[in-house]
């Protein structure tokens, strides 16, 4: 993002409105704030929350963003009429628009779309590295194959998010590693009563709360 | 399985053939050798790739095994001819049939399917046990979808499958768990190399050896 606006916010028209599409928020704001040299009134960061393990403007389609959501995160800097108009532009396709603080955001995200793919990209490199690696793949059923499809994005993009919201990320890897350490010694111990507990708790969450198999929101 | 096994080997004809579907097969045999007193000659453990989140013979149709695998683990005890009827019977339902040993089974097994669904069951659960799951969940986006489908699975089957399965499942989260923190120690010392390096294998392996998005083998 850094170079990209360090050229963008020397050529800007007087009444241009700049957003972005970034997973990370917080690190937007720093490198337009570094470029401009202030955070400035024109700039409205945003997040659409669609797109599919394929990166790049060829795989981009009309209906991309219809009832998605789209995750702005103003400042008390932000022109209210950049802000209108950008969110303005989303609504036009087809975009559920909703404002968030800047930390929220980049929690929420670490939380639901970052760490997910920490652990799909780190899984199927953990197996791939094993020996037995063609074996392993090749008994690998359906389920697998869902579970490691986010595995297949682009690894400079997910790079620059690991990197942009680091300190989000590791926090909740560092949750993430705890919980996954109380389960292992669970099935250590032969526990089934705890075993059962977390995963009805998990088939409870996830069927309430996760509903749909597209990528639409509801 | 145990006190089925126990049911079952009391009032069985003399010319009867026996086999289970279950996800581990060292602990099946274990409680069929207690059951019999031995290992009979008439079973034949296996475990169909095959099937959904969802359990229960109500959830069955009669395509569900076409073009699945289907793993034999016959021991040296096994009757030939009992054996090859099994074998029929998959191949009847339009099942790709294949022997492995045991141990090689749970071992595979483990990595392509319980580590997976573990590591679900564990992200939905830490996720839900935060202050914030609700608005956590409303921002999960598709891959968050299919990533965690598998946490819809059965818990009680899944807890039957952890303690089954326990030494291998243990072998593989160790495996998991560390890789997962040579990746953490990355993010924290933004090596940018070491984790395009990681996603670049990841997605590799995953483009190579993990096509198709139905539950069907290939």
């Amino acid at each position: 993002m850094a170079p990209i606006l360090d050229r963008v916010c020397s050529g800007l028209a007087p009444d241009a409105v700049v957003t972005d599409v970034g997973s990370a928020k917080a690190s937007v704001v720093a490198a337009v704030r570094a470029a401009a040299g202030r955070v400035p009134p024109w700039f409205v960061p945003g997040h659409p929350i669609a797109g599919a393990e394929h990166s790049g403007v060829e795989h981009s389609f009309a209906q991309l963003f219809e009832y998605h959501r789209v995750i702005l995160t103003p400042l008390p800097e932000t022109d209210p009429a950049a802000h209108a108009r950008v969110r303005e532009m989303w609504q036009l396709v087809g975009a559920e628009v909703l404002d968030m603080e800047v930390d929220h955001h980049d929690t929420v995200l670490a939380a639901t779309s970052h760490l997910p793919h920490v652990l799909a990209f780190c899984l199927v490199d953990s197996l791939a590295r094993r020996s037995e690696n063609e074996a392993i793949f090749e008994f690998a059923a359906g389920g697998f194959r869902d579970f490691t499809r986010i595995a297949s994005g682009d690894p400079v993009m997910w790079r620059d998010i690991c990197l942009a919201n680091r300190e989000a990320i590791l926090e909740i890897i560092a949750r993430f590693q705890a919980d996954l350490a109380e389960v292992t010694a669970a099935i250590a111990r032969r526990d089934g009563e705890a075993l059962t507990e977390t995963f009805r708790r998990a088939k409870v969450a996830r069927d309430t709360h996760v509903v749909g198999k597209s990528g639409a929101v509801r």
